[in-house]
């Protein structure tokens, strides 16, 4: 079996274990446009039940879905003055609006006279158009908050790109909210940011930490930006989810004032927040070993597989029977339960192809488990099998889905938080920084250092951290004071 | 109530009727960007809906999902030699990858250094990605049938653009399915076909008719293109979902075959379909009166409003805690309710906002109510009202949703039937034409008669329908031949 798939150990090369798992677990694949994915059906069934979950927490907090286009005239990008050092540079611009076919008749040409008197950019992200929207839909505190989100895809022109962690197009969600004042708008940028926690940790099973972004690592626009990070198994962390108070920038930009309550005219406050197909990433990189995907249960498309193991035709149909009729007791609990008689594919075949592929639970049923009423139960995070009795089969398996979704989200926690250490001084950090994992060290806050140390080592201050120590103390590198340990690493 | 919203009447200016109602009912409106349009929340929640629906309709049939790249290389949309005539001339053409700061500081330029080797399209549809794509997906028979669909915005330059009818941007679903054998394929396109048919009844109200496209209406690279046609109030058709039989075309331009069962090399057989936001426009247009949308229960994002009616505080308290109470028994049979007790807002005024927005009911509870155990029931289709006992409430409620379902489809049922009329001659077809509707005539199959018609009457073969009158006849124009009777409108 395990030639059969081929997979590359991730102790050989993390990297290249990766990149073979997305295009052998059949989650994604390279284009024929450079830098852009095809998301296969098995991978888009995952995203699918991110985005389903993620809708509904949208929804409980109060915010609407809506969209905005897809295309943004050049000058919009120009209004904020940070936002456009951020955003307006590897982007897809569009010039013209027609083909005509060639006079010699080899194909098709741009023709010269559809050229656009303003050029339009694909949006890299949506703040720009939508704030225009807004400004027409704000004249008093009657009209806020405006809590909207938008399901779409973005392109941002990406030099070097990997499946789901870095594609030059790549799907995701934006919440734009508008608020009359700053204190509300800065406890909805964190009230989505818990949201995006809860969601990581309760249902991709990934431990995060939250935290403010320093300034140099900011979103272009923002006055704060706060992100939830990461462990991936190789040490490096990630980058898993954003939220914005971006203050009144954007309204200044595009000028949306509202009546408050005394008449008077104010900006609007602002929040924008968003995670992508990276998620994807870093739900692979979170739990997957070597042979192949590990999902947990709450995310899986197919959480329990039926596979019969059987001699001849009549004891397949007595194996069928049974089997259905269990995983019709499990349809009624509400788990996605596969049976696969397939006759072409040898079971050992099934076998590896549902490790790959991260089934949560895989359950086989032979010629003697008919005999005993029982069948073999196999749990994808531990590969743990035990054979059990029939009775009951439905619960004991919804019982067992609940246990390793548990069991997964906490040995990614035990990993993660064996992979926080501490450094008190710069060779000390170094020294950490090349084994992996969060390191929390003390920084003057100055982007000058900040850069220094990214230059010097590639790690990257990932958050100003909720909790942990926050004792002041002195700058590892400069020795100057600082107010407190903040959160290093390498990260995607 | 009438002049706060100030809806042009349909009798006076349809097509002013229309703009003004998509607007003013916040379902959509114009962007920045010439020719597509934001989609504002409420708008997106019935969009939202019909996605649910037509989705699990896909899933039930063994579809699944999957997304494919934006940008496709302009050198693809010349493979076909069709497709390329139908699409390859007004798209957004992608000519640069970066901007930079204009020198004299006056904002961002295009890079003319960033210019793409080869120009790509922003997609108009998605076939030559896909097939792209499938070619490494599809070696055996056993890889087929693929049955991939896809929820994506496409482009298309027009010049004329209408909200939801006709936009430049779009929001719709493609499928793309390969198959082993033509009847296959040609089964799956016809199945697809009954799928949107299904919907429009059951889920839009809207009646339609089936048929198959003629020749110069045909899709560009299609074999044959299946459509259902659906009459608006103003006697305009509406064509309202597609679905395509490709043959080899596309396989054949991609270089798709397969090795079926006797270990020989075929190419694969080829279906696309699709329906777009312009159901929203369908929808809006077969129903909707004078004092604004009329939603189908099914597809309504609010199917029941409750209106407090007060004198003081607490009256009002003793009423919420009824309505509270009733809009919980109504969720508990699935039913989406909203109480709005906001006090900003005369009932005058959230009647006639409710009326506008096309919410199926209205409840409404006065102190009178209160002493008699009643509650007010306004039905949107018919804006008939009465007073029943809230005992039982729910039930009636949850009839009264079917009953209005039923009855706003058999009234454009109704309405479509006593507009399919007969002419028998090219002076009778001119007069009926002028009042709108769908004309059954002969005519002689060729694209030249059928252009004559287009050019001097605007009418168009909106389809070869399914049933309807077979029997042979001789052209109205021509006095040639024709097969049978065929379906004409002039359409949207």
């Amino acid at each position: 079996m395990a030639e059969l798939k081929n997979l590359t150990k991730r102790s050989e090369n993390y990297s290249q274990w990766y990149n073979e798992l997305v295009v052998k677990a059949d989650l994604a694949e390279q284009s024929a446009v450079r830098g852009c994915m095809v998301i296969k059906p098995y991978g888009y069934a995952i995203w699918e039940k991110m985005q389903r979950q993620l809708d509904d927490m949208f929804k409980a907090t109060g915010h609407v879905n809506a969209y905005f286009p897809l295309l943004i005239p050049k000058s919009f990008l120009s209004r904020e003055a940070e936002h456009v050092e951020g955003f307006a540079k590897e982007c897809a611009v569009v010039t013209h609006y027609r083909l005509k076919n060639a006079e010699d008749g080899s194909g098709v040409v741009v023709d010269p006279a559809a050229r656009l008197e303003e050029e339009l950019i694909i949006r890299p992200t949506s703040e720009t158009i939508i704030w225009s929207t807004y400004k027409n839909w704000i004249q008093s505190y009657r009209d806020l908050p405006i809590l909207c989100n938008q399901w779409a895809n973005v392109l941002r022109w990406e030099m070097r790109t990997r499946l789901f962690l870095r594609t030059a197009e790549f799907l995701w969600q934006e919440g734009h909210t508008a608020h009359a004042t700053r204190e509300e708008a800065e406890q909805e940028a964190v009230r989505m940011l818990n949201v995006y926690a809860d969601f990581a940790e309760n249902y991709m099973a990934m431990p995060v930490i939250k935290g403010v972004k320093t300034e140099s690592e900011r979103f272009a626009g923002a006055i704060d930006t706060y992100t939830i990070e990461a462990l991936m198994q190789d040490g490096k962390a990630l980058q898993s989810g954003t939220s914005h108070f971006l203050g009144q920038n954007f309204a200044k930009a595009f000028d949306v004032q509202f009546l408050d309550k005394e008449n008077k005219l104010s900006y609007v406050w602002a929040t924008s927040w968003g995670v992508s197909t990276r998620l994807m990433g870093a739900l692979i990189m979170s739990h997957s070993d070597d042979n192949g995907l590990v999902l947990p249960p709450h995310l899986a498309p197919i959480q329990v597989v039926i596979v019969p193991i059987y001699r001849n035709q009549e004891q397949l149909a007595a194996i069928s029977e049974k089997a259905e009729a269990i995983a019709a007791d499990l349809r009624k609990r509400g788990i996605s339960v596969k049976y696969d008689n397939a006759d072409n594919k040898r079971p050992g075949f099934k076998f590896a192809d549902y490790e790959l592929k991260g089934v949560p639970v895989r359950l086989v049923i032979g010629g003697r488990d008919m005999e005993n009423n029982t069948i073999e139960v196999m749990r994808r995070d531990t590969l743990g099998k035990e054979t059990v009795s029939c009775d009951g089969i439905d619960g004991y398996v919804a019982g067992l889905l609940e246990e390793i979704q548990k069991n997964i989200f906490e040995k990614a926690r035990k990993f993660r938080d064996a992979n926080i250490r501490i450094a008190d001084n710069y060779g000390q950090f170094k020294e950490i920084i090349e084994e992996g994992g969060f390191i929390l060290a003390h920084w003057d806050g100055t982007p000058e250092t900040e850069a220094r140390i990214k230059e010097e080592t590639k790690a990257t201050i990932r958050c100003i951290p909720d909790g942990f120590d926050t004792t002041p103390g002195v700058c590892m590198v400069t020795g100057k004071p600082s107010a407190r340990r903040v959160l290093f690493a390498r990260a995607y």
